[in-house]
């Protein structure tokens, strides 16, 4: 018998029909004697629907009345849930966010929760019954209903699980897992059994949307086991813990990451004086840009190239701030390219391996890809590339890596 | 500089346009000086919405989760129209029932109010705030999401101006007040200026929809001055106060109200026999069927006719149930009629003035209507008629009582 904190998306619960098959989830679990405390998101569509009305009447919405428009929403799906549940049989009860008191400060939008009073769901629990929590709302200290920003169901999910020392917290999605990588660029792409936190978390950043890196950042500081399902067809998903799954010596690449939300800027021949970085970056921080890859070449006669990336979005406004420094600092030229991708591979193991570097180099040299940057850290090696490579990259190097081999170097368990 | 409680239902905030209308309202009020309340319904169509959503999953929704679903409805509108307030620079917060601590009895749907903690909007309006309050709703001592049932946001406008003690409760609603009678069956119906608290319970409960009984009882109860008026056109509405308006010693007549929702049951030569009338209205209750008029003749050799008005949705099981009485009780016959409306003079003055009755009854005769029941209280006399001569009747009686005219028994000011 496992206490089981299960979030379901806003897709898996976006109708009546879909409400009622999360109903028949949670009995067959409840039946095998599991305790289960059930997280929803608003029905898919509700939440723009609100912001829609919001917009209507003002452009930029005042922040505390969105959050007590936006929480219906999910109001909503946690009393038809219990209803659903009622209907079967299950003694189910539901909570606001306010009510199961989610306590949070006071950054409305993006609130971030503080503690979380679980005696009233340890009572439920121990009378049978089902909680049914709204996710993605709690209350500040003066009771104002605040919004943890989207996604914050996930993080509901898995503070509850913290709180309440779950077995597992399991999140309910339109996906059956995470992949190797994307089974729309690679058809071989595998789903992994298991992947650890630090892993998610770069596939996440580097934009495999199955969770919000908020919630995988806090299940892993609270050693929360997280598993990603599919709500629409049965499967083990895959389970996200701290625990390396990697056997053996074998250099372990888990997955392969990519987006094409970024754009390059180098500014060339820039002298090479101390406190350069901070000339050409601070008045791109200031103009509200952020930076993600930086690269600095090695000293030419004194002067060098500074390369980074910012979102696409970004570019042109980026390009101009970049125009007017190198003015100031009297550098050469500055160049841009928005039309690069940047791919990574993502594994726990790589770090005691200096070969997973090169192997990664040579696949894509074999296919005459050439590398324009490349940034590693101590679980991933990201690289950009011209965008029209992005596919060939990608299928090149899951290959390399043996991915859609079920006995590769990861997770076989 | 006056306290108001301003109530807008369900049309009057039934579009983002009418949401920006009461704004602009609140704005006018406020910027004479006055401190405003706002009790707001769901935008029309939102309840039946979430109600269809509920039956969809279970046919007799929970009534704890009905609570929590329908509540949702308000917080929408409350959010949405602080956000207008804040758009015109006026300072406004939005509370939920549960937020402003509106504390009732746990009968979800039904909920009753316990009391009103008036701190935090006494706060909020001594800071010049708009205070911006869900209507319906409130929460049981548990914390428990409850409503009042339908209508319930007058309960909750009037329950709040009893509470803050303010000068006026004013109900915005899509009429401009309440008539002499339905303008839609008599041309020169008249809108009152004023009627008592009395009056207004008697047309109410006679079919005239423009206030919920329990909040006129209500405000009764705590003498609170009760305007209606419209959220669509300018006027001064109705208002209904504990001051008798009429002038003089003129026999008074409010208003002419009328319903076409009864059916007649007459079970025919009944023993007269003490208990008799339990005998008859113990099983019609039991079922579930509530009685309006009840009327018992003299008896004739020792049997009597027993005539009551149900509902005509109960018609059937009714008349069944009445068959089975007048079985054990050797009663001779059981007759019905669904084919009756009810009409009603009403005013306070009539109580002193046996003349209005005999008035009433000429005027009906002059046309050769006929009375099948007469019932009469304190401020109304009531009969029966076949239904195809209501709107004649209504027409006939309006006239004879001269309520078209402007300076006529009532509400002159």
């Amino acid at each position: 018998m496992a206490l089981l904190v299960q979030k379901y998306g806003g897709t898996s619960v976006g109708t009546v029909e879909r409400i009622e098959a999360v109903a028949d989830r949670v009995l067959r679990h409840k039946s095998q004697g599991d305790d289960i405390v059930v997280v929803v998101s608003a029905m898919s569509g509700e939440t723009n629907r609100l912001i829609a009305l919001a917009k209507d009447i003002q452009q930029v919405p005042d922040e505390r009345e969105m959050d007590v428009l936006l929480s219906t929403g999910e109001q909503v799906t946690i009393a038809l849930l219990s209803m659903a549940l009622k209907k079967r049989g299950l003694d189910a009860r539901s909570y606001t966010g306010s009510q199961v008191r989610i306590t949070t400060d006071s950054a409305h939008g993006k609130a971030r929760i503080r503690s979380i009073d679980t005696e009233s769901m340890r009572t439920d629990l121990d009378a049978g019954k089902v909680v049914v929590v709204a996710g993605f709302q709690g209350a500040d200290e003066n009771g104002n209903i605040t919004t943890l920003g989207r996604g914050g169901s996930d993080t509901t999910g898995v503070a509850l699980a913290a709180a309440l020392k779950a077995d597992e917290c399991q999140i309910y999605t339109d996906v059956d897992g995470v992949y190797t990588t994307d089974p729309r660029v690679v058809d071989s792409a595998r789903r992994l059994d298991k992947i650890t936190f630090e892993e998610m978390l770069e596939m996440a950043s580097l934009g495999s949307k199955v969770l919000q890196i908020r919630s995988v950042e806090f299940a892993g500081k609270y050693q929360v086991p997280l598993r990603v399902l599919s709500s629409f067809t049965e499967g083990e998903g895959t389970l996200i813990t701290t625990e390396e799954t990697n056997k053996m010596e074998q250099p372990a690449v888990s997955g392969i990451a990519f987006n094409r939300d970024e754009a390059k800027l180098t500014i060339k021949e820039v002298p090479d004086l101390p406190g350069i970085a901070f000339s050409i970056l601070g008045p791109i921080s200031e103009a509200n840009i952020e930076v993600d890859m930086i690269v600095q070449n090695v000293s030419v006669e004194g002067t060098t190239d500074f390369t980074f990336t910012v979102h696409r979005n970004d570019y042109t406004k980026a390009h101009s701030v970049l125009e007017q420094v190198a003015q100031t600092l009297g550098a050469k030229q500055v160049v841009g390219d928005a039309k690069i991708a940047k791919v990574s591979i993502v594994g726990v193991g790589m770090r005691s391996h200096a070969g997973v570097a090169s192997t990664m180099f040579k696949a894509l040299a074999s296919e005459s890809i050439n590398i324009q940057l490349i940034s590693t850290s101590e679980i991933k090696v990201s690289v950009i590339i011209d965008e029209k490579y992005l596919e060939l990259a990608v299928r090149t190097l899951h290959s390399a890596f043996k991915l859609n081999e079920t006995d590769g170097a990861v997770s076989e368990e």
